[in-house]
């Protein structure tokens, strides 16, 4: 079973990741936990070429490439080995946020790349877990991290505002979507995404 | 004008590239001499990630999302200027080398390396000059070098005589190529190369 879970910068969506893992672990499941960009070793270093630096660095046409050329790598290294072996993969971010990302960045970039998606990658998750709130809470959490890769927190309160109503509109046009309340506290989350997976999980074995 | 100069490795095309530009400049032309995977700032990093480390570090696939990645980056920030400019812009490998080198590594890649091309470059050279000659001297050349880059010529002799075949065949089928016997001196291939741009050059502006 593939999980990954989507939502803005700040979202909660990595402790959530994190959460998830242990509770699915405790419940005797075998879990990987991986993010994107990055999760394979070649991935991670085209990671850090993306996030870092200057955020008008690349395209968004060559972002979208890099974005999907460590998918790529991520998928064929950690994702299907794993699924294959029978664990549970939990993914942070996956196409969605790409979709999302590049799609709000200039809109005639979606239909792009949906269609590289088709061409390279393919495969879509069984579940995905949005977490909304309100990009004004979730850019002030963000800020509040040390990290180096700031590009797309760089893009401001607005940018974020866009992304919320993407990742929203990609949720009610796709099935495996389930949207969950991040605003609240973390263990109500918490508890709404371990709900969510169990009733996935139930559906694949009856 | 767009030129680029495509052959196995070994097939001298890197020091042809010096003299024709040399000779262009002679003759009075504003001249940009490039190369790929490369030719830009953000296209040289995914070069290296690209051709240092193992030669299976990378699936066919992700590595043309990798060269299309660097290619754009060298169309956006070297190619597309440097034609706008009014300059002759000279590149030592293009998207020919893709389509021979990932369509021979795996036969069914070609259609994916055109499909991904056609959405994210779409950009032909005005003259293609193809530099031929027997893979045997051209390894023998080329391991003579000193470099760290040393993936593709490691693929072995009988990997350069498909690469050649597939050169010539895309040079059958596309009327911007011209073949340039590269198993002669130096001088007599350079002469060839100029003239082949000369004609081209007159043809453009008569």
């Amino acid at each position: 079973m593939f999980i990954t879970l989507e939502g803005i910068d700040g979202s909660g969506k990595s402790t959530q990741a994190k959460l998830l893992a242990e509770a699915l672990r405790t419940q005797g499941h075998d879990v990987i936990l991986t993010r994107e960009p990055g999760g394979s070793k070649g991935a991670e270093e085209i990671r850090a070429l993306v996030l870092e630096g200057d955020p008008d660095r690349w395209s968004p046409e060559t972002e979208i490439l890099l974005f999907t050329a460590a998918r790529r790598d991520h998928l064929e290294k950690t994702i299907r080995p794993a699924l294959a072996n029978g664990q549970i993969v939990i993914c942070d971010r996956f196409a969605d946020s790409t979709r999302v990302f590049q799609g709000v960045t200039r809109g005639d970039l979606q239909d792009k790349v949906n269609r590289l998606h088709a061409e390279m990658i393919a495969i879509e998750p069984d579940l995905t877990l949005l977490f909304d709130m309100d990009p004004a809470v979730g850019l002030a959490r963000a800020k509040g991290r040390q990290t180096a890769e700031e590009r797309f927190e760089d893009f401001g309160a607005e940018f974020q505002e866009k992304c919320r109503a993407a990742f929203l509109d990609l949720a009610r046009d796709n099935a495996r979507f389930t949207v969950i309340d991040a605003s609240r506290d973390i263990d109500a989350i918490a508890t709404d995404a371990l709900d969510a997976v169990t009733a996935r999980l139930s559906k694949t074995r009856p």
